[in-house]
C-alpha cells in the first residue's frame, strides 16, 4: 500500500495522529534502567538505550499509529547503539507501528543511494536487497537539492516507504538560512515547493503524497503558510511540548478533515518522570494519552475517523 | 594543536594537499578480497570494505595528508559497517593522518550535541569522554542554521578538532537552492559568511580557523568566489577527477602559497584498476603519485613547502 495511505490508516486505526519520538538520553532513563545496564560503557548505554526504548514501544503501540527513533542518539554509543537502533526498529515494525527514521541524512548520487537504501529498501547485495535500518520513512536534508534527494525518492518507492525533507525546522536559528528572502519568496517556500512537486510524482488514494514536510510547531505562522501552498503533502511536526509548541500552534498543519499532520512528541512522553520514579510506565502511558486528548481538543485531529 | 595548523604540519610534510576518499563499493572491490569475504551477507560486505579501506591507508599513509571515510558506505553494511568504520579510522589516527568523516550530518541542540561528539569529542558519559568514531573533522550540512552548526563547533573545539560545513556541494543540482539569489547574494554566499564568521572565532596560528567550507570543484568560478569571500576559511574540494573538475578547476581554491585547499579524490585513486587485477595495490599507488604530480602542476599547491 501507498506510503501515505498506509500512514493514514494507521492514524485512523489509533484514532490521532502522535508520533512518538523516541530520543534515548542516559540522564533521563529510569534509575531500575541506569543500574542494570553498568559499567560505564558505550555498550553498556547501547543496551540501556535499548532496553528503555523497547518498553517504551510496548506502552505506545496500542495508543499511537507512529514512533519515531532519533538515530543521533543511537549513534552516539557507536555500533553497539547502532545494533540497538536496527532492534528497536524491527520490534516496532512487528507492533504494527509505522516508524519514521529520524537521521536527516543527505548526500549526492550513489553516496545518497547508500544512505537511502540503508533507511529503506535494503542495501542491494548479490542479486537481493538486505535490510538495514527497514524503517517505513526517513528525514532528509534538502541543502544539496534534487539529485540528492531523489535517491530517496528512489528507494522510499522500492518499498511503498516515504521520505519527509526538512523544510522550516523547529529551532530558533532555523531562520538563518530558511527564512532567506529569494524573489518573493522565503528559501523555505522554495523547499516547500519542491517537495510538493515531488509529493505529485506519486499519489497515494488518500490524495497525500509519499513525500512529506518536517514544519517546526514552534513557528505557527510558517506552518500555517506551508500548509497552504502544499495541501497535498504530510506533514511531520516536530516541535510540540517539551520545545514549546502548543497543541493550538500544530493546529494550522491540518486539513480540516484530520489528516495532514503527524505530530512528534519525544520528551515530553519519554522524559516525563523522574529517574527515581518506579511508576514510570504509567507516566509514560497516561503522558500519551494526555497528548492524544490535548491534540483532540486543540486541533482538526478529533475529525479523523477509522 | 590547533586544527588549521595541524592539518597544515600535515600537509607540509608531505608536500601536497591531497585527500584520499575511502569510498568502498562491492563492486569496485578488488575480486580478491571480495572472494575471501564471500556469503553474500552485509557482515561479509563490511569485513571486505574493512580489508580493502585498511589496506589503501597503508599505501596512501607514505603519500598523503588526509584520509576521509565516506560514512554512507559503512552505513549500507549496517552495524558491522559501523564496526568498519571505526577501527578505519583508528587505524588511519595510528599511521598519522588527519581524518575527516564524512558524514554530512545536521540536527539541532542536544540531538547535534550527540552527532558531533560521536565524531569528535568522544560522547560524555559517567563524568569521562568515549570516543565513537574519533575523526580529526567532520561535515556538516548548514540547512538548520546557527544553533545547529554550533554543537558541531563546541566538540570540535574540545578535541582540537574542525568541522568542513557544505557551502557550495559538487553535484548538477546544486544549484537548485544553493544559488538561489538573496539580495545581492546567492544562498551559499550567505552560509560562505556564516562560515567565515564561525572560523574567526578560533583561528590557528596559520591564519586559518577550525571551521572549513565544502566547495565543489565542479564549480570552479563559485570556487573563485568564495576563496575571496572568505580567505581565512580552509577549503574541502571534492569533484576532482571522477566527477569532472581538473586540477585547474580547483587551483581557485587555494592561495597563492598553496594552503588553504583540501583536494578530494575517492574513486580516482581507489577505483582506479579493474577488480581482476591483481596488481591494484601498486595501480593506487601509482594514481595516489600522479593525482599528487596533477595537482603540483596544476595549482599553487606546489608552493608549499615543508
Amino acid at each position: 500500500m501507498h506510503f501515505a495511505d498506509r500512514l493514514l490508516a494507521a492514524c485512523r486505526q489509533k484514532d490521532n495522529s502522535l508520533c512518538a519520538g523516541i530520543d534515548p538520553r542516559w540522564e533521563q532513563l529510569p534509575l531500575e534502567i541506569r543500574r542494570r545496564h553498568a559499567g560505564a560503557t558505550l555498550d553498556a548505554m547501547a543496551s540501556a538505550f535499548e532496553e528503555f526504548s523497547l518498553r517504551v514501544l510496548d506502552i505506545v503501540a496500542p495508543l499511537v499509529p507512529i514512533v519515531k527513533p532519533q538515530s543521533a542518539f543511537f549513534e552516539a554509543c557507536g555500533p553497539a547503539g547502532m545494533s540497538a537502533q536496527q532492534r528497536v526498529l524491527a520490534k516496532a515494525r512487528s507492533l504494527g507501528l509505522v516508524t519514521i527514521l529520524d537521521n536527516k541524512r543527505g548526500d549526492i548520487a550513489s553516496t545518497a543511494e547508500a544512505y537511502a537504501d540503508a533507511a529503506l529498501a535494503g542495501t542491494p547485495f548479490d542479486g537481493s536487497r538486505h535490510p538495514v535500518w527497514a524503517a517505513d520513512a526517513l528525514t532528509v536534508n534538502p541543502y544539496l537539492g534534487r539529485d540528492a534527494v531523489e535517491p530517496f525518492l528512489d528507494s522510499a518507492r522500492r518499498c511503498n516507504g516515504g521520505v519527509f525533507v526538512l523544510v522550516r525546522t523547529s529551532n530558533k536559528g532555523a531562520k538563518q538560512f530558511q527564512d532567506l528572502p529569494s524573489g518573493s519568496k522565503p528559501v523555505y517556500q522554495h523547499v516547500a515547493e519542491a517537495v510538493g512537486a515531488w509529493a505529485s510524482e506519486n499519489l497515494g488514494a488518500s490524495g497525500f503524497g509519499d513525500v512529506g514536510a518536517v514544519v517546526g510547531a514552534t513557528h505557527p505562522a510558517e506552518l500555517a503558510l506551508v500548509r497552504q501552498w502544499i495541501p497535498h503533502v504530510l506533514f511531520l511536526v516536530p516541535g510540540y511540548g517539551a520545545q514549546g509548541g502548543s497543541a493550538a500552534d500544530t493546529a494550522a498543519g491540518f486539513r480540516a478533515d484530520g489528516t495532514g499532520a503527524i505530530i512528534n512528541s519525544s520528551r515530553g512522553l519519554t522524559a516525563c518522570f523522574k529517574p527515581e520514579d518506579l511508576d514510570w510506565e504509567q507516566a509514560i502511558e497516561r503522558a500519551t494519552k494526555a497528548t492524544i486528548e490535548d491534540l483532540r481538543q486543540g486541533t482538526p485531529m478529533k475529525a479523523l475517523k477509522r
